[in-house]
């Protein structure tokens, strides 16, 4: 589990996703933030290397989650049972207190391209990192990368929709795991 | 089926990419594409926007024949099933004459991080449109995008893999989406 400890870096992120959402991401700057919190702009760069890492911020850890999770997975485990572990490790990531926050982050990136491009690049760089982890485990190589680049697709789904809905993340991208290994057990049924 | 007209574009894709590969990316100019045939520099962005999409041009008849691929799928066909259609259908844009082609491209998007950016970006696009023609066949929201973008992933491995190796691509994703469904199916096999 990773804690979300309150320090001069989580103010600043509240304040940043408040004004973001009100005023505009492009509309407000470092200075700004580190302002409305009784801070120099200097003090604001000690955190975060730039606007955009307010919102990018605590990646790995996220990453860290699925690889956990991955860790934890028992040895004979198939990949999809692999990445099944990791889902549900990643959903401890966001706890349903998370969800209001999480809302405004997404308002927030879901209206500049460029912030989308970063977030679907997070999703790319997680899959490569989990295929390398089920390629370390012995997985072959295609079979490690369909089922990473599928988890991938599963938590990007299942993300989307715990924004939306009520239910946990662990719920939902079970629910969303088990519809994608269901849709490809009807492709293998015998020809009609 | 695509035809591959020679023309003044595709003279001056033959002669770019030649550059590309010799002088690098970054060290060759749209003046210098176009002078190596014989023609303005001017007459170059007739036929091109900029020197990137002397690589990209055409993705759109990639795109087409995913789409024809789905509406000659079965009307009872699966997502699974439609998405295997569109794969086939894909791949006769991909003939093994024009692999010693798509070979130069890809070492002249391999060195430049830009351009491969550009081409996941291609894959994304590619998996929105296909979840979008899947919904339009009635295929529910989340199935239709887990079942294009499983399409995307096995075209990207497949297409790595048709670079490297002398099979067709149409065999090499028929057997990634093979392995992608008993991936899934070994997931859904009853707890040990």
């Amino acid at each position: 589990m990773v804690r979300w400890e309150p320090g001069t870096a989580e103010r600043l992120q509240k304040v940043a996703l408040e004004l973001f959402a009100t005023r505009g991401y492009e509309q407000t700057t470092a200075a700004e933030i580190a302002q409305a919190v009784g801070l120099t702009e200097r003090t604001f760069f000690r955190h975060f290397s730039d606007k955009r890492e307010v919102l990018f911020q605590g990646q790995e850890l996220l990453v860290q989650a699925f690889l956990d999770g991955i860790e934890a997975a028992p040895e004979d485990a198939s990949p999809f049972e692999v990445v099944a572990c990791a889902l549900r490790s990643a959903a401890t990531f966001f706890p349903d207190e998370r969800r209001p926050h999480s809302r405004t982050r997404q308002s927030v990136i879901d209206r500049n391209p460029a912030l989308q491009e970063r977030e679907h690049h997070k999703l790319t760089t997680l899959a490569t990192t989990v295929a390398t982890a089920l390629r370390a485990r012995g997985v072959d190589d295609v079979a490690a990368t369909l089922a990473a680049e599928s988890g991938a697709t599963v938590f990007g789904i299942a993300f989307t929709r715990w924004l939306r809905e009520e239910r946990s993340l662990a719920d939902i991208a079970a629910e969303v795991l088990a519809e994608l290994l269901t849709l490809a057990a009807r492709a293998l049924r015998p020809a009609r």
